[in-house]
């Protein structure tokens, strides 16, 4: 038995999430059919987190455990032949028994996408979210930096998620501009169900003078959750990469 | 009645080209459905020119004739409320009755995009053409230059096309490279059926080594479809604008 450690890049939009569900076809689903078609095995994949409906992939991690005697760096040329074309195996590597792509993860990079201007290409959407206001961006970057830290991000969480605890760590957090492209990068020890999304549109409102940046203050160190911004699309959010 | 110039972006992956198929879901039906919804009338669309299966457009022209009282600035908005999320209409505005969107065009200009890395995205697959081969850029770059003036590009056709003349003005053709990417960026008067394409196949053998600069001349002063390099995939294939 080994452990197998694969790095996946995806297009999240035409699935319903990375995690299986019964009404709608999942990436766990493909993935673990396509090493099936491998290994003849039925391995269960362990990723380093779930994404939600239309989120993307640039360095998802998932292991999983097989005897099959195919070695572990051929995964990926062997997975790639099979898969679909939006889930590409960027990386497969034989890992420890002890490691877990959930457990073992200490921080999680993710980035998310705005295009800020009047026209968003075609080949953006799904991939961007449209956002036509006029933003304040140095007063985003400084709102940005009020997530860093140790906080309660009970505000930032969707109402329906179940968790033991909403303290998280943000160990950085940024807004980029590229001409019409703004990007916010985060990276933490953890994130709650829609927490990156909830700090995106509660950024967008601070940058259209909806909210403060007292807001924000007050947003993490009390619950509020409609004070905060609006939940954003999915199709703008990227899990960037998962460290160990 | 008035006639209505579009100007288009798509995404040409899940079509089967620009022009209305008995076999497939073309650009121009959808498009064609959608004017009828906000016009009521069925109006036929005359783009600058076809664009195969899987090629996308940047700058794609059509127009139509109609007696809507709807303003032609209008059909912007309209329209995009309506079409698929991969058509977007960048412009719309009224046109002389006598402009034809293919006939009075006088310049055209298409990007080929190639990806010459080893890990391509998975967010490029159907918009950039991979390429391992280590390419010889500046010798590729004076091939360009080789089909700039007028030329008989018989040996840049598809076999199977049907044209009058097969004599095309090149004004401008130039490889660019960005990082991993590769551009082909060409303008003229006119291309003949998968001539773009062609000419990206032979530059590739040009860089890898496969042709000669002398071997681009004969081709150019001669029919050899097969000394031509091959015919690459159409989802690296932008239309990008059309002048008039």
């Amino acid at each position: 038995m080994k452990n197998v450690c694969l790095i996946l890049e995806y297009i999240g939009t035409d699935y319903c999430g990375f995690q299986r569900q019964k009404n709608g076809l999942s990436i766990q689903e493909i993935l673990e059919n396509c090493i099936f078609q491998a290994t003849q095995e039925q391995c269960k994949t362990y990723p380093s987190g779930r994404t939600d409906a239309g989120v993307h992939a640039l360095g998802q991690v998932v292991n999983f455990f097989t005897s099959s005697q195919l070695p572990a760096k051929r995964f990926k040329t062997v997975l790639n032949n099979i898969l679909p074309f939006d889930i590409r195996i960027v990386d497969s590597f034989e890992v420890d028994k002890n490691f877990n792509a959930r457990k073992s993860a200490k921080k999680k990079t993710y980035v998310y996408q705005i295009f800020n201007g009047k026209d968003m290409s075609v080949f953006d959407v799904n991939r961007k979210l449209k956002c036509e206001y006029e933003l304040d961006l140095e007063l985003m970057q400084q709102g940005a930096k009020l997530f860093e830290g140790t906080h309660d991000f009970s505000s930032f969480v969707a109402s329906n998620a179940t968790t033991k605890t909403t303290i998280r760590t943000i160990y950085d957090a940024n807004i980029i501009k590229n001409d019409a492209n703004i990007i916010f990068e985060v990276c933490g020890n953890g994130f709650l169900y829609n927490m990156v999304r909830i700090m995106v549109g509660t950024l967008i409102d601070l940058g259209r003078g909806k909210l403060t940046l007292k807001d924000i203050e007050v947003l993490l160190s009390t619950t509020n959750r409609q004070l905060a911004g609006k939940t954003v699309n999915p199709g703008g959010l990227y899990l960037k990469k998962v460290e160990y």
